[in-house]
């Protein structure tokens, strides 16, 4: 197989692993960066991500339209993936979803959604919320052309997640295994911050300290980072699709399908 | 296929959505508009919506009784339709149900359901609370009769979703796949604010010109909506019945079938 | 199939459907009484409802003894159903579960349970809550002895269902299908008055007369409260089992399993 | 099947039963003592608990270390199993996860878990917490070596479970059966003592006295125990993995594999 093979395939499970962990429905979307081009990046054609097969993936440039003719619907908000590719060389893999649990912090923003369980560290210290009224006033809240992803690229800066009101999330990762991982736990911290607030008095976040440690420990393709991905895939029932770098045989992939 | 044929299978289709998504359970019903005849309208007889078939589908008038001889049961509160396709003209599809998270809305009235998320906006801005009592005094809460119908149908008024205290939700849409999308978000949404109101602070609720722009923008066909109600009927387990007007092949309907 | 047959098969019904519809996990039972005696009563042997057989139901007297010799262990908490069938002669069936969302109201005692939506009308206006160590003090809160049983029946009174502080509930209907129906809504209900407290302000209980009105309409073979049943059976994978009284060929029960 | 066998057996279906009750996801793992020799212990190497097979178990010693020579990568977490069960001979089994809903109690330290289920009893009256940032700064959470875990075991004391900061818990139980309990009904003890929380007033805690009656009932292979064991398996799909000590023909355990 060979590494562009690799990624449609990995981007693949992505899609199906986003949409067995309810971080997407029927809408909500994941890239990822062509290692060959880094002006390019592929996403699926217009589909449920659970629905999505190799042959829907679809080659953008980073002004969101494709690279090469294409007469299937695109995905209309296509743009959040194209700005933050754009604006940030050292991101490789965009999510963009509706998780449920995540809504109440852009709708109440008095409450900064912060990391406060190990697992939610890799959204970052910082979390801003966009408001995409903000500087486009009264919209169908959707980031539906490169002005307003840059905008929204712009408030996510330096972060891993930014909220959008009213709407979503976009996050941000240096691969598919990173950024998927991110948006699982994303909603479980937001649940575990939500509830704590409910038992009430202090919130004890996650230091500075244990956020950049955790960062430093972050290994794509560590034994434990693995581990999560193939658990996943397993679940979305695409555990036959999984390939891992650097071994031939795969061995993990392969064995564990049950 | 013809028309009829399509809008009894999209009406079965629609009843095993609602069931999946947990919008009904063993109760709650799904009505279309007969496009033939704007006097009648299509809905089961009395049965699950999970188990619905095509011959369960009768036709009624706006009266709430059959059109022809019928000898099987049929739902008690059918009158919930006949009464809203009457005072309606502009609505083609009407549902009534239970969902769970809309309930503490219609018990709590100080907290209006308002939309919050994006995805809610086709709820509209207000969304009316019928009680029963104001009008009937003690009642086993049901919907028995036109005179009651007529009663929620005035409450409803021009706007699409109505909370009926204590008992469920009555939304109307213009065509099948609008009601249902309307009725899966609206649990969705009611959630989402219930824990924007736990986190506290001020509510960031959806701008009346952020709703209009939705409302604008939606089209029951566009790619956009079909992805939803094609992955709908994929997760119920009924995407081989999917068909879609002005697609001689149905290529999304029956290609992604998995 | 026999009177006698069809009882237990209904038994082994309801205990699969309690099961399927997380009343009971591995502990709480289900009874009825025998139609033909009844000073005796039908329950399974010490299994998980989930796997419970026709052979697994013995048949016990309101001692909670077995009426004929019997070496398979027996629930430990029987007695909750021989005490309650003794106390109130119109009562043909008990269930015990600990549902989740039930315990909160039996550990803090200051938020009466009261029925707040139509379907959770038939757990009747008070809901008393039993708590064992008012007259047994240290115990390990199972109900163990008729002593303890009747004081539980004592409690319980002329109400459909009591809560056991930290531990669940008990709930008593004139058959199977109205203990099934009131025992799978009794959570529903709790959890739209908890998340109505949520919401805060004046919470619309359902009034007395609503409650008298729908408890007037019940009727355990009508179309509405069998279409329930065959939902539920359908969910629990054990359609084939059902019998319609009064219905040699069973059409609702045997035409719907899908 | 040997003891050993046996034991090794009941550890993988111990696994998978965690993960089915969502005790624990792709982390999260759980020991068992060797009864030939205490000083091992048998745990998986790094597999996803769900996807766990006998020639996964590996044998380690009470420092942590393989006891013979391993190549696979270990849980890097496994000092919190080594270090409980050298500081505790009494137990013979330690889970460690990251059940979602104890996370918000060890975030949220003004409110302590304590008992408020019966089936909750066996956490104990005192649930500590530890917080690994008191003595070891900041880290990344993980217990990596024998001397973060012999400070979390030295928090545990005697109590059963005791609470991670930001992370999860770490449990103790006389025997696989006891741990699993345990285990599964922590989360569902916590979210009741939230939920009445919610509800406001006195909340009434399970007494010492009862606690203490619970624990002297606690019998490894009572008809009570075993039913949740055997429901779990088959919940899991692996009831054919089960043997019940002392029953040669294991007739539980076989006969109620559905």
């Amino acid at each position: 197989m060979s590494a562009l093979d690799s990624i449609i395939s990995d981007l693949v499970v992505a899609n199906r692993i986003l949409a067995r962990e309810d971080v997407v429905d029927a809408y909500g979307h994941i890239s990822v960066r062509n290692p060959d081009n880094p002006k390019h990046f592929f996403i699926s054609r217009s589909v449920a991500p659970e629905l999505i097969e190799r042959d829907d993936i679809v080659e953008l440039g980073l002004d969101g339209e494709p690279v090469r003719e294409e007469k299937r619907a695109l995905y209309l908000e296509r743009f959040i993936h194209a700005a933050i590719l754009e604006a940030r060389p050292d991101i490789g893999a965009v999510v963009h979803a509706h998780a449920e649990d995540i809504l109440p912090f852009g709708i109440a923003p008095a409450t900064p959604l912060r990391p406060v369980i190990h697992s939610g560290s890799f959204i970052g210290a910082n979390v801003p919320v966009w408001d995409i009224a903000d500087r486009f006033g009264d919209t169908n809240l959707l980031v539906t052309n490169m002005q307003q992803g840059r905008d929204l690229a712009q408030c996510l800066g330096q972060n891993n997640v930014a909220l959008m009101r009213g709407h979503g999330f976009a996050s941000a990762g240096r691969s598919l295994i990173e950024v998927v991982r991110m948006s699982v736990y994303l909603p479980r911290n937001a649940r575990a911050l939500l509830r704590a607030k409910h038992l009430g008095g202090e919130i004890k976040y996650l230091r500075q300290g244990e956020i950049d440690a955790r960062n430093r420990g972050y290994s794509p393709y560590s034994a434990e980072t693995w581990r999560a991905w193939e658990y996943w895939a397993n679940k979305a029932g695409c555990s036959h699709m999984l390939s891992k770098p650097g071994s031939a045989t795969a061995p993990h992939g392969t064995a564990k399908k049950r």
